[in-house]
């Protein structure tokens, strides 16, 4: 890759995703569930642009979406209604209405409250909300705690009582229709016995329903499938595809997943500029012009991020990689080996693809960065950086 | 306060500043160092609304800033250029470029490769750039690790022997001036001793500059001046002034700060509406309209907010406050008791005016919340609620 010529051409920070390695790890997962009904809908949260997006409707996914703007964003895209489930724990009232009237594949709850307001609110539309419960199996995911959700004491789901009273409350209104069931127990889990432990709890569920009349047809085991950072094992997709189908024996449903990272996130790099060198003491800073603002998961999650120096490679030692920004949080990348840094000289941080740009913002009033897509050699802008004006444009008219 | 009015108004989640409170700590500070030049710059990082700068700029107030972007904002509200300063680690050419040309105070330098390219590109533009540097004079500011600054294990300024070297290298340089020494050691500092210390060893080393016939004219202590999130002692400001001016004995210096969180911290609250009740196995969590995206302090630094409820104070009970975000990490306050919530309910999430709405983003396709500004009783927009539109706009021409 000529990461010098995209550095020229479109300044850096620079987020530049690989649109092959999308498509193939798409069909990867794709093909783990073939000669079973599945649907794959991609986590909009872990990357939200719409050129990625269009991508992947074009390859045929379905979409997981947690705001009415991720809904929007997938049909903007060119994703088919029937294809897009909304998730989330605080859906708005007029969240709900929107979702409604674009027709999507179902509503997927999280609280007898919100089971509620969407009943109330398909009877005012007239219209008939197909909803699946996200049951909170209480299972450890062992991964980060900020990250894990399938615990009871985390804000997601229901219980399985809960569940159950729940699709029955359903079951007896007018305006509902149960066809779903759903899970997600955290985000980057490399132990996939946890997933399969969930799926066969939910499993048992969606039997038991069946004798109570209610015919469960999609069988959503979230998403979470984790990725290879640093020295983590690969997630055998064989054994994780096998281990839900042994949990789905003798029941008819189509197997929904909603991969984020799995798809993204080793599919984009942030390409940056070192801007200078600095030694503290003994300890040696590499100073570049990508930032907190622009990848919070080092600091947020103590994510490790591999870095590859595109430079001259002597006098190799210790360093830290940080940004411009005006506190100790912002790091990139903590003791790691690099070569001696000329200012101008090119970093890139791996698997940025996921969770990278989405969580991005304009702290110290840093434009957010921007960003290419690659696919088959050819490279093409699909978000073109901020300007200061785009930071300001909200405030200017009220400055007086 | 009407506070369902306002949110009837504006629409929630709503940040909401208080400009008669920014002017009372505004002056409270300015007084502090009465019988003193001084001058109190403002950290814009803490809370970038033009409205507020300008608000800050016809106080008299300067305005320290970290990006060509926050130097622009602040000339842009109407600063005074010689009331600007441009700190951090991370400057670019073209940052450096167009302070030197707005003709700014002084470039607050922190490396002695920045030193280098400043003299050069001083020179390419034919003219002196004012500068000082920031001394890391080695002090524990007993804060979070994220926002303590003054170890030399940090990134920030340099040690006390490397300033010295600059100092000369800047004297003995035809377009470098030197006319400041500035250190800051952390932000969120309750025990000013820490404070007091480093502005002892940096004063040692104004005396010994004067002896080499460097003459620093404006000793800048930065900002950091802790304020009650909690349980925190208040900080006397006579207290913080007293040892700094003890300090400073002997020396005819311009005294500058650069309080962000002192000025604008306890100025905001963010309102938010309840959107439901729910409990997962007897833990209890209401989910409200704001979240992490747009404060993410409590998720990234365990910050603590004092939540006031505006509903019927009736069953109170311990809860967790969250986001609709997908994450646990999305979480406004952790096991505090409150009453029933309706949907619908007002809560108040305060001291939120600093590193709150600067620091927000669009994650989970989020817009960003509105800003309004109260002053005298008056309310009025300060910066409008983004829409699905504004989100979009920079991707949608290369969709194809
Ligand atoms: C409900 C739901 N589904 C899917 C995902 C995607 O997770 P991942 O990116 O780990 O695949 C998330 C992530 O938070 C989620 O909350
Ligand atoms: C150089 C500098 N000055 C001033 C400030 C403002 O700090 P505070 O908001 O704690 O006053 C900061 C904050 O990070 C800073 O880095």
């Amino acid at each position: 890759m000529d990461y010098k010529g995209l550095a020229q051409k479109y300044g850096t920070p620079l987020y530049i995703y690989d649109f092959n390695h999308i498509k193939e790890r798409y069909n990867e997962l794709k093909n783990a569930f073939s000669g079973r009904k599945s649907l794959v809908c991609y986590a909009v949260k872990a990357n939200s642009n719409l050129s990625i997006l269009r991508h992947l409707a074009n390859l045929g996914a379905g979409f997981d979406c947690v705001s009415i703007g991720e809904v929007k964003r997938a049909l903007m895209a060119g994703a088919k209604p029937y294809q897009v489930i909304f998730s989330g724990v605080g859906k708005s009232d007029d969240e709900i209405k929107t979702a409604l009237n674009s027709n999507i594949l179902m509503l997927n709850l999280e609280s007898e409250a919100e089971l509620d307001r969407v009943c109330a609110i398909a009877k005012e539309l007239n219209k008939t909300a197909r909803i699946s419960i996200r049951i909170n199996p209480d299972v450890d995911a062992k991964t980060h705690p900020y990250i894990s959700t399938g615990l009871n004491e985390n804000k997601f789901g229901v219980d399985v009582m809960s569940a159950k009273k729940m699709y029955l409350k359903a079951k007896n209104s007018a305006h509902i229709e149960p066809v779903g069931v759903h899970f997600h127990i955290g985000s980057q889990i490399t132990e996939i016995s946890s997933i399969i432990e969930a799926a066969n709890i939910v499993a048992k569920v969606v039997s038991e329903l069946k004798a109570l009349e209610i015919d469960i047809k999609f069988f959503d085991v979230g998403g979470g499938v984790g990725i290879v950072y640093d020295d983590e094992q690969n997630v055998s997709l064989y054994d994780y595809a096998q281990g839900i189908l042994a949990a789905l024996k003798g029941l008819d449903v189509t197997i929904v997943c909603e991969p984020g990272r799995f798809i993204v996130g080793n599919a984009g790099v942030l390409l940056s500029s070192v801007l200078y060198e600095k030694f503290n003491k003994n300890r040696r800073f590499v100073v570049v012009d990508a930032a907190m603002n622009d990848l919070i998961r080092p600091s947020l999650y103590d994510a490790h991020h591999g870095v590859e120096f595109l430079g001259k490679n002597e006098q190799i030692s210790p360093c830290d990689i940080v940004g411009p920004i005006c506190e100790s949080g912002d790091f990139l990348a903590k003791n790691l080996n690099l070569p001696k840094c000329q200012s101008g000289d090119l970093i890139l941080i791996k698997s940025a693809g996921a969770y990278g740009f989405s969580m991005s913002s304009n702290y110290n009033t840093r434009p957010r960065a921007a960003e290419i897509g690659i696919e088959d050699g050819k490279d093409r802008l699909i978000r073109r950086r901020e300007k200061f004006e785009d930071l300001i444009a909200l405030e200017t008219e009220f400055l007086n």
